[in-house]
């Protein structure tokens, strides 16, 4: 469906779709016309970007969040939203085994984005423009808030003195066992949550708000 | 350093350890005088269990927040808490890989301690009697807390009409990549935050406290 792809911006999303469009033959070359443009600038570069290029290609995104109509004047244009978290220090394997969201406002323009997401190793699924932002607070919760629940655990750990890193058997098995909750709320066991909540206060009391609302939620 | 171990307490975790006690050899047989009475029943029937058995052998508990002064009359005690997740589908073999937190009042009972969690198959580190419960706090955050995460990382995914399946290679990756923040907040962004909490607002408005309370706590 394409056979040029010119991606614009080379950050660390950028240039693993990139390294793979090369390894599949489908970077457009230095004076080949392209006939994709994929964005792969910040948000709020976007529309600005898009606003320059010249008519003729399509033009599509890799943001999470940012709406189709970003893409203006472009009538020809999808989002393709790789749901995975890159690092500079990894290639286009990273890609691999991730999901892509894909919005477009035509069966044709969807046709193109599920062809390109295929290309690219991507599983694809289907996301409405007016749930981007939505679907986005979804994957930020599960990736960035992670991260943040791994600080705040290591850091109680090195308050009490163990080391951080025996937190990951446990938290890569959570995830094999399909996130079944164990520990003292799946117990009801209240008086050790009230016991959680006096040592954080008295070790570590910048992280009893966190806690708090993380109890909260997992009781409902 | 013991050869005759009986478990008393045969739910997740006891009947996991018992397994592998067996596949050691180590698990006292029907008549056998045990050496060793590991208490894996829940936190709150230790001290009964405990005050109820007859003086001799080394008496240990497997609770992540439990004083080892639970185990009295009991001086020959230790503690041994594997940092893991159990479930009953699994056998002895979840326990490979975890580590476990020991915790001795005396050089010999931290030589025991750490024998036992060799032989089962655990990364044994000490950690304070009296750090316990700030212990358990972070433990209860990684692994609990995690299933908290996912679920209302799901519930914005379903909200949004897309696959929740879709968030595991995103989070295996987080992990696999050291957590290493990207997104939003490590861009500071702060105009597509408030995008996420107006759409959190707008369709799971139960959710707005813990990702104000993810989200403070990531900034800091």
């Amino acid at each position: 469906m394409f056979t040029h792809v010119k991606v614009v911006g080379l950050g660390r999303v950028g240039s693993a779709l990139n390294a793979r469009l090369e390894e599949r033959g489908l970077a457009a070359g230095g004076d080949a016309d392209p006939d994709l443009v994929l964005l792969c600038v910040p948000d709020q570069a976007i529309a600005g970007v898009a606003a320059r290029l010249a008519a003729g290609p399509w033009v599509a995104h890799v943001s999470g969040a940012t709406r189709l109509s970003s893409l203006e004047p472009h009538k020809r244009r999808f989002g393709l939203h790789p749901l995975q978290t890159f690092t500079r220090s990894r290639g286009a394997e990273q890609i691999d085994g991730a999901w892509a969201a894909v919005t477009g406002e035509t069966d044709e323009a969807r046709a193109r984005a599920w062809w390109l997401a295929d290309r690219l190793g991507l599983r694809a699924f289907d996301l409405r423009d007016d749930r981007r932002v939505l679907y986005h607070a979804g994957a930020s919760m599960a990736s960035n808030f992670l991260v943040t629940l791994y600080r705040a655990a290591s850091h109680l750990f090195e308050r009490a003195g163990v080391p951080p890193e025996a937190l990951l058997p446990l938290m890569r098995r959570t995830m094999d066992n399909a996130f079944e909750l164990t520990g003292p709320i799946a117990r009801g066991d209240w008086s050790t949550v009230d016991a959680h909540l006096e040592a954080i206060r008295s070790h570590a009391p910048e992280l009893e708000p966190l806690y708090r609302a993380l109890a909260e939620a997992t009781k409902t």
